[in-house]
């Protein structure tokens, strides 16, 4: 079997058989098969997608070319939540503290942020002290003492999907259905979760900006993780606004402290339980989805959520006085805030711009093995239909360095659009959940 | 600029401006962009195509990442032929000797063969003693002596093509219109002609199978040629079968001798007249095309092509005495005859199967720098149309190691199609002309 042949094949449009898939992955992961030609083939893949079969090969492949975590000694269904990756997107630590309160066992590999969008394991890292390279047993230790485990991917989860991932990225090929669905799910079935609560993002600040390209993904991670055995659902949700007000590591875990303390934006507040309805639901702690969305509202409103995040944080090793004093959590030196020119309603926030804008600041990477300064990002005043009048600040920018501060604020301003005409309604938040159909229910394996 | 964002860009299917192609090839050709991502994008080109003004910056950042030949002392239009390449494809020393002979300035930089196809500069190098790595000294005095110099793509002409070409063929991007338009209009740029003779074949043993996909690169090369200021004109050629009857190295040369000698094969000798007649016509030797085919059947009938071949290969250090002696030319060990299993007519014949078959025996390549062995190869006793009985010898196997003569005997009798029912008749030689219309003519800048 020749890697050229394969990529020629798939090129032309014709399916690749599984033999070939776990070839060409199998022998990339071993270095057999050049960057080149597996960029060259990526390219091809973004081109002509992928059949559910192929699919699930390549999911299969990246999964298998390393160690699957065995959770099966923790009684109960393992449910973990995942999102594709957003402006501002932040509920996983929510999500996690919830959802174990709830009794849930949470196992959650967590990936880094790459261009405008943010990633949960930067997030973590910037809480101090906080561990996130865990050993297997040290992963399986957290989950059995305080039912959530938060970790960056080892070297021995899915290698053959971390050296792609760093592939895509370098050669844009990040934005595939079928290549996000095959990665996230290879890393997700690596740590031993039995069910998944997929938050697809939608809109200008995540990787699929059309519903339809968003719909796809979500039915692809559906059918894929069903046809692997695992219980899914996935969640459409709309990107075509930051979620919440902060963008920028520290100043987005704060906000997620705020939300377990009962405070915090309303949008990040909702949509996080709603992702944790789901889990309770799909780990059958609840009999259903409206009766988990209680569940979850309780544990919050009671305290225990936030008792759980502390749990988390002695169990890894976070700063648990940051929970209460804000100034624990890394902070940016100077702050300066990017008014309005105009007087109306804002009527569209472009969020990649405001992603940009915060990675610019230091805060995000271009290339995977850039360094980030957790502390700097931004906190937006105003969102979509919001009133606005001129010279009010729209966002302030918190920065530790002003090298490049013009170009920022400018960017920034440029991502507000007001307008005099009639008030802007937001999208709703959850645009559309997709569950297993019968029929695919009946191909998988679950 | 960034890499990944032109890739993104192409990726998208928006047209590239001249700055970015120029960017990308640029830095690549000077080792600031990686394979991958160079790979990446050259599939992405696959994908999307080229606009016009995309394709001509992408052949001038090639061409001027070298030297460009200044032929400007030598008198006259300097013309050149170019075929893509295909199986038993064998017309350029016939041609370049005819052209000289009828006093064209013949500047001829030859390729390598790759895959299936031959390349001139592997036959060339099968003629002992032929020297074909020519300083550029040497090439222009080559050309003032005898009219002609047939030379390899020194490092210096258009390194960019090159090492894009070395890429393409790893990762299953050489069959593209738009690259391979721009690589070879690159290359033949480079060497300084004025006018070119483009033989785009079409068929199973071309890189163009279908007739719309060569048409496409017909005009595209024409096109391309014209608004970079050259004369052009591109012929479709047939190439569902080999040209002549020999397949490999030595083989092949030993057919054009006899082409000049005023034998070989009749479909060889009559695409050698019809582009001879047509390097005449843009070279202004002739009034007419027609004019020039009745030339070069002169020059080839009075001998004075034949005594131009031996200037060549006086000029270039090549054994002279090989003109009239075979045995001077290299030549395999063994003989083996593959025969037909049944009576009937040829009606098909698949001239990739043939070609890798030949690289099977060890006269061609799959990567760019294997060795080859230039005495192996193919002769055809039969081609399409041709009667044939149970067990008359289709083709004559020319082999120096046995390792794979099984392999290759299967291959080459699962390439012919026999059939009992009426006699197929083959594609004509010259499928479709395409010269400059009036409207690309108005917008080029000859």
């Amino acid at each position: 079997m020749q890697a050229v042949d394969i990529i020629r094949k798939k090129r032309g449009g014709n399916p690749l058989t599984a033999g070939e898939i776990h070839f060409f992955v199998g022998a990339y992961a071993a270095g057999e098969i050049s960057d080149a030609q597996a960029a060259a083939w990526l390219m091809a893949v973004v081109w002509r997608g992928m059949s559910r079969e192929e699919l699930i090969a390549l999911t299969e492949a990246m999964l298998r070319s390393g160690d699957i975590i065995d959770l099966s000694a923790l009684p109960g269904i393992k449910v973990d939540k995942q999102s594709t990756g957003g402006v501002g997107d932040k509920t996983s630590l929510v999500v996690a503290a919830v959802a174990a309160a709830g009794d849930l066992v949470v196992p959650m590999i967590c990936g880094r942020g790459w261009s405008y969008a943010g990633g949960t394991l930067d997030k973590l890292e910037s809480i101090p002290g906080f561990k996130t390279e865990l050993t297997i047993d040290e992963f399986r230790a957290a989950l059995a003492v305080c039912g959530c485990a938060l970790a960056g991917q080892s070297s021995i989860l899915a290698p053959a999907e971390k050296k792609l991932y760093a592939l895509r990225a370098a050669t844009g090929a990040i934005e595939s259905p079928w290549l996000i669905c095959a990665s996230l799910l290879s890393r997700k079935l690596a740590e031993g979760a039995d069910a998944l609560v997929l938050d697809v993002k939608c809109g200008a600040g995540g990787f699929m900006k059309r519903s339809e390209d968003a719909e796809c993904l979500a039915q692809l991670l559906v059918d894929t993780a069903g046809a692997m055995g695992k219980r899914a659902v996935a969640l459409v949700t709309d990107m075509d606004q930051p979620l919440g007000r902060a963008i920028g590591n520290a100043l987005e875990i704060a906000e997620c402290i705020d939300v377990l303390r009962g405070g915090g934006p309303p949008d990040l507040r909702m949509l996080s339980l709603e992702l944790c309805g789901w889990m309770f639901y799909l780990g059958e702690r609840t009999a259903s989805v409206e009766l988990g969305r209680e569940l979850a509202a309780e544990l919050l409103a009671g305290g225990s959520a936030l008792q759980k995040l502390r749990s988390i944080f002695y169990q890894q090793h976070g700063d648990e006085l940051a929970l209460f004093e804000r100034q624990r959590l890394p902070h940016a030196t100077f702050r300066e805030d990017v008014c309005s020119a105009l007087s109306g309603y804002v009527a569209g926030i472009d969020c990649e711009r405001l992603g940009t804008a915060c990675a610019l600041l230091g805060g995000g990477r271009q290339t995977m093995d850039e360094a980030i300064d957790p502390a700097v990002g931004l906190v937006l005043h105003k969102k979509i239909g919001d009133v606005v009048t001129e010279q009010e600040p729209l966002v302030t920018v918190h920065f530790n360095s002003s090298g490049r501060l013009e170009e920022v604020t400018a960017m920034v301003r440029a991502a507000f659009k007001v307008s005099n005409a009639a008030r802007y309604v937001p999208q709703p938040l959850v645009q559309k959940v997709i569950e297993r159909t019968a029929a695919s229910r009946g191909r998988g394996a679950s």
